[in-house]
């Protein structure tokens, strides 16, 4: 079983992840470029650090180049019956390229899902894993480190061959965002209501008893104890990826996904200056009826 | 047969139904409040114009309160036999308590949906009616001028009893939404990529032979020859209450609307300087992330 | 304080709701048409079992014609100081117009929504009420029996005047029918995928770390572990009238509303047999592209 | 200039389009494996009819593998200065990269958008061209011949370079879906009234004077006067690809597509014999409050 591993990336999440495995008693190797954090001074070393047999690469930086850099490496100085874990937010097809790879050189590929946020050190960490039964089967004292205290089976699942995990991930964020927009539309109907006195008491007490008692409910509240008309903030909201391939893949599945899409779309709209479209629909009222529009400033 | 009829609002609308009807040989007594527009000096002037028998009066006057004001003084100086024509964009339930009202005094009512904008003066006006086969028949000849050329048929409808009109009118409405905002989309799309280099050349080039081609597809072809990137306009965009009612209607018919509605709320999100959902959503995003977001200027 | 209430309404709700006060030490007079589950014969009975003087009654019966029935006989047997409590899914402006009414008389009027469903006997209710300071403040040990266990402020909230209970609990159950669907498009998009084998198990798997985590997830598991693929359930699904009412409060308010409102208008296109717009749509096609249809069977 | 072209696939489209081509004096030599249609035998004996110089194959088969393999053919017979038409439905990307090849060779090619699906023979065909100028130069007597008749530029646009002009067909036919469900939802609300007597009438009305005539409304009046209830129909609805390529393309551009996304969605669930995710719903709803729910027959 595996007990000693090395770790790539100790950004805001890898960081905290070394911590936590290594309060669960797991040996952990950290290498990253800023010398504040790292363990080792180079990947090179990270690998020879690891106790030679099966030796375990968890990685964990930024999705696209950054884990394509780290993971072609890898590859030059792992060996057969080693065992990269691709715990960023890779795409599920990357996965099963990079594994089809690795499996040349007899290297296995585990790819993790893991959600948590800044909360994981304490909390634990959800995991949604894909791979081989053996070689999930030998990381199990990694993934029980990391995930939340109580049974196994509410905080790690192995969903499925190589790319199911972060399918599943990729799937839970598409949920995300669409948890997100409802409590948000929530918010914005009850700020615009001159009867409702106390928009913040009443997220607070949904938190026990209601239908709608949730983590992000918690936060929701948390941020409104600091700033409850939200007025420090602005309302541009960035994406990550992750719901955008919900969708895509919403669509070569045939999947309706309305509310998922339109939480994805808001996130595109919030970022805009002027709506392009708008524009266009202004547009078309001044030319039709002659429609009061306002002219760009 | 009705060869002349009293017409109260002479604006934008009125102002051309008018002219349009007087070309098409029906004699018009128009009211106003405005001296430099009106025929007559007071609604009573107007009433006492119209040859005694089956008086008819058409009001065109914003809705709501104008309408409802004109209404109620029409209720006072008509009398049995008469026929009132609503041509504002009433909701169809205000017209079935009018009626009601004026029934009971022998007065007719009639609503009647116009469609046309400022074209209408050349083109005619489209005419979707509600009330009696009896009054309607009698109407025909103020019809028929206001009316586009070609088939009664493709110009006019009787939609059925009172409300029938205004309720077909506020489909139309509905529809005119989707419509618009689905051209607004696609022109936000070919606008976003450099690969298209001719955005207004690609709209015009739609108009003959494709099927998406439309009137509102000429009137956006017009309103990029004037300004290809919409340079000029805000991107906020007005909703006149048909959309909101035409949402209201198919959530109490439980039918479902979601391209009407998604263009309703669109507009409604072009007014909003900034969009408290969104900013609940960036709360969100920090409060477990730690992810970027903009604070307020 | 109030120690001893009248409850109108012994259905799925009320009766574990009076179990509840019970145990929390509210002594509680019920009533209910259905004699196996009364405490006394009549409406009268039940307001003479009260201690005099501020006497206080909950209405918890179905919304609309049943409701209005019994306040409206409470009306005419309350005297001034008593207080009834509408906690049934009042619309917040009929509570609005019944406050008006009683409080001729001097009765209060407060409005709760109350959340839990058929867990609230054991987890306690989420409660959000509306009414005067005062009258809130006589009611406290009422709510506090209610309510779950925990801090005050995470299960109760006065929420503002008359009618701001209900609209809270209008606006959680608009964010409900959000949450609802967000989770029900992930689990279609999983299901949908070969790659993902466990789907109950992902579920499960998010229970305890992710940002997804909550108590519909919860449930979701529960549903699964029964029946991992919903077999056994037709994908029909009611709506209460909350969702509706909050789209048209949206509507009213010029507040956007894309996911609540496609969640809504899942729901509507969920019971019917054939949708006459995508009949529509089909036609559409056949006549421009002599397309694929379908004939109806 | 060029006076003949080959064109292969002879289908609906080309078939027609061939017909289009020889009326307004292209000489055209047609391929397509079914005898009864073709003008020669193979594809080398079209490249070898065609006058040498400059010759110019307009290919007209299915997107995709068909596609594909007519290209590849072609890229083997044909030699430098010769240009390829590529009519079909391919997605832009993928001309990008057949254009590369064959340019390799000298090859020219040019993608066309090709609508007006069966109407095209009579009204003829709305065209969006991608390429080099010099090409599309040569091939205005080609174009001039398929499209309608009237300004050369309510007809045609050189869109821009390779993948132009399929990239501009692509938004084409997303706004088609918005149109079509635009005035599907329309018809369905007004269906769903019993006080509209005059379903098909105001259909009908609208196609003179409204805004919201267009020709796809002519259509809609055509469908409703074979059958004015559409029972003859199912409520099925087949999706092209290019709805899904539109709604792809925003998402990768960030550009909200909350109508055109629903319109694709809503043929998503029409095909749908059951609901994944409203049997989700369904769950969640029995799951906490014991609500009605169907079982499955």
């Amino acid at each position: 079983m595996v007990s000693h591993i090395g770790l790539v990336g100790l950004g805001k999440m890898g960081h905290n992840m070394r911590a936590r495995l290594r309060r669960g008693g797991i040996e952990v190797t950290g290498f990253d470029p800023r010398p504040e954090v790292t363990d080792v001074a180079t990947l090179e070393a990270l690998v020879e650090a690891l106790p030679s047999g099966k030796r375990v690469v968890w990685v964990m930086v930024p999705a696209g180049e950054p884990t394509r850099g780290v993971l072609a490496e890898l590859g030059k100085v792992l060996t057969s019956g080693d065992i990269v874990i691709e715990g960023g937010n890779s795409h599920y097809v990357e996965d099963q390229e990079r594994a089809a790879e690795l499996a040349e050189k007899g290297v296995g590929y585990v790819d993790v899902g893991v959600s948590g946020g800044v909360w994981g050190l304490e909390n634990g960490y959800g995991l949604m894993a894909g791979g081989s039964s053996e070689d999930i089967e030998a990381l199990m004292p990694v993934f029980d480190a990391l995930r939340p205290e109580g049974p196994r089976a509410e905080g790690f699942v192995h969903a499925g061959p190589v790319g199911a995990g972060h399918f599943a991930k990729m799937v839970h964020n598409g949920i995300e965002y669409g948890l997100m927009q409802a409590y948000a539309e929530g918010y914005e109907l009850l700020a615009a209501k001159d009867l409702i006195t106390d928009v913040h008491g009443t997220f607070k007490a949904w938190q026990r008893g209601t239908v709608v008692r949730s983590w992000l409910l918690d936060l929701m509240v948390r941020a409104l104890e600091d700033d409850p008309k939200l007025a420090k903030l602005d309302d541009w909201v960035e994406d990550s990826g992750e719901g955008r391939w919900t969708v895509d893949e919403a669509i070569a599945a045939a999947v309706p996904l309305p509310v998922i899409s339109a939480a994805l779309f808001a996130r595109f709209a919030s970022r805009q200056e002027a709506s392009p479209a708008m524009k266009a629909v202004a547009a078309l009222r001044q030319q039709f009826g002659g429609h009061a529009v306002k002219s760009a400033q």
